[in-house]
């Protein structure tokens, strides 16, 4: 996909940014438009989750979230998000009421408005009943890109990774493991802003489709360092630990929806650890690494004391999870 | 499905609209934050035509001369489009080559940057390959709404109507007119930034679903005015006439998607037409209609003398036109 995105997409538009802004080169959680000195912050996400109500969410709970954390990742205090709604034939009212009810409820948590929207119906095929399209509009006077990790800075993981591809793949596949998972799928943007009041932060990137490898992958290419990560530090439970494992997939590259990886300086990275501690959706976070000069590689130092690279997540293991 | 919106999904958000903006209750062609003083406006839709390509345009130069016009219509300068495209299993590169290849033009030719992305992949189905939503941000010192009219406006329609949906009709149904029809599609900003330096316009709406008769019962509804309508002066091609008639489709409620209707001041309307049919698209703008006191009805004066009230569309005639 990120192939395809950087030889056909991405170079097809010939205008793609707004004066300074970030546009579509950056590839970043977001764009930009400067206007009177503030950063307007668009972000814009197709959600196509399967099954539509999954263990810890739903499609609907997906694409809030998930513009109010891409905004959250460009440094960006939501404003307000805009939705489509794309049904197929015969979906039934209720299941409609669902989804929408549950994209309200996220949004009176976060207090932030829907503002504008469109619906639009399609012959029954291979959507499951409904796609979920919403735009994230912020503002921020300091955008945070995935490019800002400098030498010195810590990283930190700001939960428990693994959780929502793996909720996921075992409804689908009817997989047990010892105890049930559920997606980590929440809004994330009052743990920001407490990490952001703090300081320090230089970069962030929520690591969906990817997982933490993916993320990190695409930070330290873009910073032009390296990253060092230590496995033990990296918050994870035992029964994502264990069933990744089982199943033979990396836990750093599945899917997390409520899970951010922050870049800040080294020496305000404590403070800024428990200020996102203190936040509801942050007590597991943990720093799991550092930030070298380098070419872009991350490096993980394992358990056993090994070393070995980190590799961008090659294709994409399983669709519709986001 | 403006039932579904009214009952279901528009009730659902208890947060619908930013301070004193545009919001999701007002159901316009987009939506308005205040920021410092100016109106940063956002609009957005998904874009699910059948077939991908039809004669005049395609997907991609729907999708952005949509968000351009809904932009527009709010009497917003448009300042960067972001785009999601939903590709099934399958897709040819060729095929998406040439649908953003065909967005970017219309993006060279307006002007306007494409900021931000997604792409997503779905199991082959109802979709024809391809579903884009497409979301535009704009801004503006006075945004225009639908509820502007009053009593003693004037009212242009910008450009023939009616060519759209037959278009797509002719080529899904196989039907063969005296002439080929060409889909009207056309980013409206410049003409109706000319309409803006000239004064007095009090309302704007494109007539893409519902049709003229859709957007003038809006309008009327919301400003609470009655529109009298001139049949004689309704600009439409004899071909559009002649299928309609033939067919058994109003005319009036065939989707446009590149056609305005406006509202404007008695005393500035001849300067507006004007400027008007200056433009690219609007050389066949004429004024067909005027505003007077009432209770949101639309009535038309038809050629042979006679008084109709012109009801809103009822139900959806032909899905996936826009």
């Amino acid at each position: 996909m990120r192939e395809l995105l950087e030889e056909v997409i991405v170079p097809a538009f010939k205008f793609n940014k707004v004066g300074g802004g970030i546009g579509l080169p950056e590839m970043d959680d977001g764009a930009s438009i400067l206007v009177d000195g503030k950063s307007i912050v668009i972000t814009t996400d197709a959600s196509t989750v399967k099954p539509l109500f999954f263990p810890g969410g739903d499609i609907g709970k997906l694409a809030i979230c998930g513009a109010v954390n891409d905004l959250s990742m460009m440094g960006a205090e939501p404003l307000a998000v805009a939705s489509t709604i794309t049904a197929e034939e015969g979906l039934l009212i209720g299941t409609l009421r669902r989804v929408v009810e549950s994209m309200n409820r996220v949004l009176e948590e976060v207090e932030i408005p829907l503002i504008a929207g469109d619906t639009k119906v399609v012959e029954r095929g291979g959507l499951d009943q409904i796609l979920l399209n919403t735009t994230g509009l912020g503002i921020t006077e300091n955008p945070i890109t995935d490019s800002g990790l400098k030498p010195g800075n810590k990283i930190i993981i700001s939960g428990t990774i693994g959780n929502h591809q793996l909720a996921l793949l075992s409804m689908r596949e009817g997989l047990k493991f010892e105890s049930p998972l559920e997606s980590d799928i929440a809004p994330l943007w009052e743990m920001i802003e407490r990490a952001l009041d703090v300081g320090g932060v230089t970069a962030m990137k929520d690591p969906t489709r990817g997982g933490v490898s993916g993320a990190l992958n695409d930070m330290s290419r873009k910073s032009g360092v390296d990253v060092i990560l230590q496995e033990d530090a990296i918050p994870m439970s035992g029964v994502v630990r264990r069933a990744s494992e089982m199943i033979g997939l990396d836990p750093l590259e599945l899917a997390n929806e409520g899970v951010a990886v922050i870049g800040v300086d080294g020496e305000k990275v404590e403070r800024v650890l428990k200020a996102i501690r203190k936040s509801k959706y942050g007590t597991n976070a943990e720093i799991v690494g550092e930030v070298t000069e380098g070419s872009g590689r991350v490096i993980i130092e394992t358990y056993i004391g090994g070393r070995r690279i980190v590799r961008e997540p090659y294709g994409s293991p399983m669709p519709r999870i986001c």
